[in-house]
């Protein structure tokens, strides 16, 4: 219920056993590989955890974020770190710099080497000057000791992760093939400790956006909408870090997907008669959100606000009541796409068959990224194209992050949109083959209309799904929050406790 | 005037004259130097803006800011250009990325080249993919066109400047000594126009630690202190970038001189008694602010805290008004030293004679930083340390990022603490040179006390300094503040006014 402090939650207690159970888990999973593969269970798994980094050529260091990879299995938040585990005994290792006598000074307490097996719980600690001896001493196998290292595709950015580096490295056996694949699919199913984290996260974000939302008005700088995300969720959530850079795009804006980067950076003014498209989730103790709120900037939909919110928000819901386990990703993407293709219908802005539409994949011109994507300790978190499964190659299914079908444990976006984007429209009713569909005159009056994207952060379960995302999505949930009404609804009678959170009166 | 509104400012136009202004400068001052060596007057001055950065092997994205040299001559916001001036003509120009269509899908508008040549006001521009016909067109000396490139050393970070690279580089001469310290010695001395952004960062800054003193009580933490600075400096003044990570030290912690960080994430409760130390600056279109203010997190200083507090606020205002074109930094350094030194005699800490102390480097032993640095587009601006000025060798003094005479038109931090630091204070105490300076029963008192330190930013005038900072600085100014009263004060008889800024009723 609504009350007079900003906030009615507080930052949790991480658990080191989530990342304890994370290590047990791709233990287990490599020696299940192993064996089935008539390999030996021996070897050592060798992460090197990240570097802060600094600014082009100063002295400017960037707030340090530990490697997602590393992170997952160690949970450390200090840079410069490796970590191990020993696959013949399950022992884990972690290698902390040995730092200067002056870091004590500068920089704080150096913390002597029980503190991190403490915090991170880990079996054993060394200085990373004694990797060599300790790696080669552990090493239960015969010849050189084999390690295992961090080498794959990540199929978002096409980017290879980085193997570990260490002087005496070549004192080891290294196979960069084995890990990858299988540490990538430990991440694709979330452990209910870290299903915790990625609540929480989403619970002081939406917080947050409904905070914002409230304070939505014209004059305002859409910059200082994220300015109060950022400050909501650090000051009451104690989140230091976002997902990824806060997208609050009024206006035509609102059809730039990724909108708010340094060439496009939050700088319009809200104006009367805007829709607002924000995309902003904090982190939380590595893991993170991925939310979407759109609505009218003065409070009150229109009725072309409405239909295009309501065509996207169908979408939105039927995708989500139709998760469950072996449920195609790309079936739900077709999915989200015929429901909105037909509100469009309804509201006269396209005509004919709504076949023909999806055989010339018009869905694509309206919503050309995918319909979500894995979430985790990344924003897009991996695992989306393991081996045998292929990219889809039409428009809009091609964006996909994932052509996978569900299964329980997965935590996926559902971020269905509907933009009018001119680079997409203006060759689509040119071209002869989907010139025909549209109603050119209509589509003319949302020219300058931008868009609306719903995204909510969705588990998948045994039976079908939890939206772990509590924002106001109805039409008159929103008018109702905007015009200074509680959130959550003190009635039961709300799309917020239909999607399986739990209400909080 | 304290009002009922949470900020007095809004961020101001940046006219784009300052860039300008700023290429002019380099011009003359790298025409004055061929001329003077008997060197043909053309060539191209080349510079490689910052590219986005992704995090590890994600497609997660890195806020982008543009590096400093290529902020400081064009002040382009966008990643990926390349921007030229040459010599012979004084004729500026910009190279962009050739975007791909799909870029206005993603990521926005695609925007003309004449965009960039009216916002950036450049005599031309073209696309990257350019460079080397239209330099090579441009050129208008003999043999090979000559480039003068970017590469030279940070004495901050002891990194090198990465010189412009592109394909067909090799159909040019390069030169890669002549313009590096020729660029960064323009950057040392302000012009008016960089001095009113400087001056805005010090404004609104100023007013968030304002704002965050007001706040701060005992069980709020540390990290709280953070988020409210910088949502205010965002919410109100645009700065989407901090000058440097925030460090908000309270107790203990206040005596790490780098708090703050990923490894020390200001993540204390706040208690009763206890000092807090709050280093925060915010950037507002590249230029920056960097100001400490330390105050009792509980309102009222003690006398142990008045103490250690005037004794560093002596230095800092002795220091201010000492400043004025021809003094040597090193020598203020060492009055700041001085004047803390009696002051922890007179407070009993210290015994003997302070000429003994000054010789043994007991300040370095409470003051292990330098008194302060060139502040401007980097928090630590470069130029302290051109051809012939040596670094000192001294403890203390070799931590001093210039040992520069004071000149016109140079924004210096006057930046003077007096901290309680273990890893210092136990050796020197048994030390046979130096335990005969320690009251050690007093010391010991101080044992947990942590540090203070005060911060401002400093314009060298004609005639001596101004204060570009405006926060209360004297004991009862902030205990006023602290318990609610006014700021700016109503009264003219603050030391607000006397430092140089301009009372605002
Ligand atoms: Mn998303
Ligand atoms: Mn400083």
């Amino acid at each position: 219920m609504a009350s007079s402090s900003p906030s009615s939650l507080s930052p949790p207690e991480v658990p080191m056993e989530l990342h304890v159970s994370n290590r047990q888990k791709l233990l287990d999973s490599l020696l299940r590989h192993l064996s089935d593969s008539a390999r030996p269970l021996h070897g050592l798994v060798l992460l090197q955890g990240g570097e802060e980094q600094t600014r082009y050529c100063t002295d400017h260091i960037e707030l340090f974020r530990q490697e997602s990879y590393f992170a997952y299995l160690f949970g450390v938040r200090e840079p410069g770190l490796y970590g191990a585990i020993d696959i013949a005994t399950g022992k884990s290792i972690l290698f902390a710099p040995r730092l200067p006598a002056d870091y004590a000074v500068w920089m704080g307490e150096i913390k002597p080497l029980p503190y991190f097996q403490e915090r991170y719980m880990v079996s054993m600690v060394y200085y990373t000057d004694e990797i060599v001896q300790v790696l080669v001493d552990q090493y239960k196998g015969f010849g050189k000791p084999l390690l295992f290292l961090l080498h794959g595709l990540n199929t978002d950015s096409n980017n290879f992760s980085k193997p570990a580096e260490f002087e005496g490295i070549e004192k080891f056996e290294t196979d960069l093939t084995t890990l990858h694949p299988i540490l990538t699919e430990c991440r694709v199913f979330k452990s209910d400790l870290e299903l915790a984290l990625i609540q929480f996260a989403n619970d002081i974000s939406s917080e947050a956006h409904v905070e914002v939302m409230r304070k939505t008005k014209a004059g305002v700088k859409e910059y200082q909408l994220e300015s109060m995300f950022l400050h909501h969720t650090y000051m009451y959530g104690g989140c230091r870090h976002c997902s990824y850079t806060c997208i609050c795009a009024t206006g035509e804006n609102s059809a730039v997907l990724h909108y708010g980067h340094a060439a496009a950076p939050n700088d319009k003014i809200l104006e009367d008669g805007d829709m607002a498209l924000l995309d902003m989730g904090a982190e939380y103790s590595f893991y993170g959100s991925d939310i979407t709120c759109s609505f009218p900037v003065n409070g009150k939909f229109t009725s072309d606000q409405s239909l295009i919110y309501n065509a996207v928000l169908d979408a939105h819901n039927v995708v989500i009541t139709t998760m469950k386990p072996g449920v195609s990703w790309v079936d739900m993407h077709r999915l989200a796409e015929k429901i909105i293709l037909e509100s469009l219908i309804k509201g006269n802005i396209l005509v004919g068959n709504i076949d023909d539409m999806m055989v010339e994949r018009l869905g694509a011109m309206f919503m050309p990224h995918g319909l979500g994507h894995f979430l985790g300790i990344d924003t897009h978190d991996p695992g989306g194209y393991p081996k045998g499964v292929e990219r889809p190659k039409e428009p809009g299914l091609k964006s996909l992050r994932t052509a996978r079908q569900l299964q329980e444990g997965m935590v996926i976006t559902v971020e269905p949109g509907c933009y009018f984007i001119d680079a997409l429209l203006v060759p689509a009713m040119e071209n002869a083959n989907t010139s025909k569909f549209f109603n050119c005159e209509i589509v003319d009056r949302f020219k300058n209309f931008g868009g609306v994207r719903i995204e909510s952060d969705v588990l998948v379960t045994a039976n079908g799904s939890k939206n772990m995302t509590k924002v106001p999505r109805e039409t008159w949930e929103i008018e109702a929050v905007m015009a200074g009404g509680p959130w959550p609804p003190l009635s039961k009678a709300s799309s917020y406790t239909e999607n399986g959170g739990e209400a909080k009166i």
